[in-house]
């Protein structure tokens, strides 16, 4: 156990990202006092029975109140809102931050809520599963990946430095950069790998040609990969999108740009093109594996053929 | 074990899946003697230090003489080169198969080599990993995934019926299709997907803001389950692309033209219409789950934190 980072920590929505952050703050023993709200009264309740804070509450300022430090764990479009209806409660030298996965918009919308005296760190666990609500949460989700904060031009150093042992206490590693940076970085490595998974989903299910059967039975080939991004949590992923606008449309267009040069190589049999660009991608998940970002397992460790499964 | 189904069952080739066929043949008793091939000596040394077959060849022909079944397990491009090779060596009443990602095209090069009185039945396991070569082989790859066969029009029935009892004792579950219908319905559910993943890793490894250490990092966001497929065999997935053509570019245009469409709806903040679609591909994944072609284990089970992976 660690000595606690905060007294009281609060956290607003408790959902897999709320729940995982209760759990594995539980299990490092970083807070006195977990206070837990949903606006769902059946999240809370399931919240609750799941036993995963010290104290609920139906509105986020009743959770707020003498809380050193407060986490908005709802989809970033919310964020503006639950800062506003948080102020009041806010006590001075609290903490308060996020786990979005947009960062800029996020500033815009809680910044001007934040009472002096507080301080508004912003942060994004890069970690997640496709699942969601409380049930989906786990203690181990932090271990190993990276947490990066956004702070402000001008934000009080101690301030980050306590959410960082906070963060680090959960499991996870901390990078701090500013909040346009973080917001390119990730439309790369996460939104466009989104937007691709649900727009290839969608693409398969409209087809006349190919049965919907047929999609879903010989899918090993490879597009069950891209299924399981694509049942992520849809409310999430469209704050995602309307609040990273510029960076993804940004990003798409490149992506868009070098599918269009694949595209050509196929229709003018450019074969050795093709065989340069695949060999040079095998080198990337080389390194995601090394910076221990992903396992070496064969076909993610997938079981084939397990009794259980269905056979025809 | 089963009545083996052969009597001499010859390998040209002998990567991930035919050192997969190899070694679920003997598991199951399917052959009375598998005879390999490759045309690497170094690979073909392998095979045998892994014991995978009865016999070596550097020549297909040699493997090929005797045998009742004969199976191309070479990318696809080759197919025509080997068909010639073998021909002269095929004995009446054999039967000739192979493993490719695409059927139609593998007819039109194989087809005029194979003798009167031979039998040629393609097939393509949709089962595969991410790894390549004889090493990556594994008894159970096949199982309760399915196998497609192709007969062209006028095939001998009891040959196709001969070749589903290999692959239903291979462990897969069989489907007969037309060659075209099958390249249409794996160009969605196999060929894009890997086309789209080469692309986004290529797309990421080019940016100029973003950096490549940034990408490995951040990874985990999404970005690194497409790393898995865009690091299957290169030379593989050239010739899939070469050779499916048509299908592949149909099917690109298509999702092109959806993912155009996606672009506008966040350009133009129709979050209903985004929300819509996030939702609908959630479906999707369940059905391939209940079809028994993905586990629901979130995040593939993917360890957290695991003591091997490094720590900052």
């Amino acid at each position: 156990m660690s000595e606690p980072v905060f007294q009281r920590l609060a956290l607003i929505g408790i959902g897999l990202i709320g729940a995982s952050i209760a759990l594995a703050t539980r299990r490092a023993g970083l807070a006195g006092h977990i206070a837990v709200t949903s606006r769902t009264a059946a999240t809370l309740a399931r919240a609750e029975e799941l036993k995963l804070g010290d104290s609920y509450h139906g509105e986020p300022a009743a959770a707020t109140r003498d809380a050193d430090c407060v986490i908005l764990c709802a989809p970033v479009g919310a964020s503006g809102a639950i800062a506003e209806a948080i102020a009041p409660a806010l006590k001075p030298g609290a903490i308060v931050s996020d786990v979005g996965s947009v960062k800029a918009a996020v500033i815009t919308a809680v910044q001007p809520h934040i009472p002096e005296g507080v301080h508004f760190v912003p942060a994004h666990p890069v970690a997640g599963t496709e699942y969601s609500g409380p049930d989906a949460g786990f203690a181990e989700l932090f271990d190993g990946r990276w947490t990066i904060l956004t702070p402000p031009a001008g934000s009080d150093p101690a301030a980050v430095a306590r959410l960082t042992r906070l963060w680090q206490g959960l499991g996870a590693n901390v990078e701090v950069m500013a909040a346009e940076h973080h917001d390119l970085v990730l439309a790369i490595t996460s939104h466009v790998p989104h937007l691709i998974a649900y727009n290839i989903v969608g693409t398969a299910a409209h087809l006349e040609t190919v049965t919907r059967s047929e999609v879903m039975k010989f899918a090993a080939g490879g597009f069950r990969d891209f299924t399981r991004i694509a049942a992520s949590d849809p409310t999430m992923w469209r704050d995602v999108f309307l609040n990273n606008r510029e960076a993804v449309l940004e990003m798409l267009g490149r992506f868009m740009e070098d599918l269009t040069a694949l595209q050509r190589m196929i229709r003018y049999s450019e074969g050795d093109k093709l065989f340069d660009l695949f060999t040079r991608t095998r080198e990337i998940r080389r390194g995601i594996i090394a910076a221990g970002q992903e396992t070496a397992v064969p076909d993610f460790g997938r079981p084939h053929g397990k009794p259980d499964e269905p056979r025809t």
